[in-house]
């Protein structure tokens, strides 16, 4: 039986709702607690997380306050570390597939989604060179080529897809929204090369991932929208 | 009861030391067959590994010569996916402990390794820049404030060790012998550094790793130092 689990986690953050659809899937019972990544408060380097980023786990001790965290409880971070520390804590959930050779092609996606895709869209929005848009676009490729004709990154849903939903959410939000360094226009041009058929299978399985109950639930389009729209309106004017 | 195990390696190749690693904790039968890194069979990368790299596990399968890959095997590579892979074949083993939150601490240790140190040594061998040789050692620093007061990385041995060891081996016999692209003499400076109050706690460490009888199977000081020398020599004559 699990012991209490508190959240950290901030909306926009991919990474941290990489944790909170983990604990959606797993049904786990925790208190989530927004981070201000702009105006952290002080307490959480020292009392949470060292690194002072998001996400982040406090994991058993007694019942407190989250702004109030106890010493007690064990610390724990880094998403991916995350995501398997809830599918170790609910080994009857989702999380990963019983076949060891099935959790080995969860872990290589979840891999290829971190050198591949994450990387890439990281530099499109940020520098916005061609190069960028074109490496991102193979990013997507990759990816893609390691689906199955249908259903899921390994078949049944897992902690692959869990890897990758929070990053395809937010790169579709800044291109719906024209935002990153690339031209002007450029994030419409973006997502029309997405639509072609050679990203075919790749299409189907974003559709699937955003379907996906525990993503509706941990995904406020509107709320990262706005936020986007604050935080990375200035890249293109920078350069 | 786990299938037929071919393990695809290189002596020099710190990746794959990790996979050896972990299939010796796990007591694994299995068949190991070296891969010339600098010369490779031109059925690997088609029949093995795409990506070309080491290691990489043939897995099931019909009886075969290692040079001849069956199709019916399936084919897992990246070494972190192959050290859990293991983990999860050899539920038995000393890989991973039973509590979730030292599995979880485990898998923090490895991404501090592999963020840290792993990106660090390899900068510091191949830039040579002060700066570089500082992260580096700031990269042992690092992992070394990770290490509980004794024992390995979360206690008992674990996929943690396994992760740094091979590395930590490396970086040893490239300063021993003055292999990098750092100034002349420089090698003995940083191996001095290392002996500093300071990493103390890492010494012991250090040392316990290198004792372990699954690191004495898998690590050829002799071939490593030679296969260095030819390989890296020309790293300071470059700068
Ligand atoms: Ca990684």
């Amino acid at each position: 039986m699990p012991e209490r689990i508190t959240l950290y986690t901030a909306k926009i953050c991919p990474y941290a709702q990489r944790a909170e659809l983990a604990l959606e899937e797993a049904k786990a019972k925790y208190t989530k607690y927004q981070i201000d990544l702009q105006n952290k408060p002080e307490w959480y380097a020292p009392k949470v997380n060292p690194a002072s980023k998001v996400p982040a786990i406090a994991y058993g001790g007694p019942a407190v306050q989250p702004d109030q965290p106890s010493s007690e409880s064990v610390k724990l971070a880094e998403s991916l570390v995350l995501v398997e520390f809830v599918a170790d804590l609910f080994p009857d959930s989702p999380l990963l597939p019983a076949d060891p050779v099935k959790r080995a092609q969860a872990r290589f996606f979840i891999e290829v989604v971190s050198s591949k895709l994450v990387s890439s869209w990281n530099n499109a929005l940020r520098t916005g060179t061609p190069e960028a848009v074109q490496a991102f676009l193979g990013g997507v490729e990759a990816v893609q080529s390691l689906l199955p004709a249908q259903g899921y990154a390994v078949g049944e849903f897992s902690i692959a897809d869990i890897s990758v939903a929070p990053f395809l959410a937010r790169a579709y939000v800044a291109l719906e929204n024209d935002i990153g360094a690339y031209e002007q226009g450029e994030g419409a041009k973006i997502l029309e090369a997405l639509q072609q058929p050679r990203f075919a299978r790749f299409q189907t399985y974003w559709a699937e991932l955003q379907a996906r109950p525990s993503f509706q639930a941990t995904f406020d389009k509107e709320y990262v929208t706005e936020a986007f729209k604050k935080r990375f309106s200035s890249l293109r004017v920078k350069q």
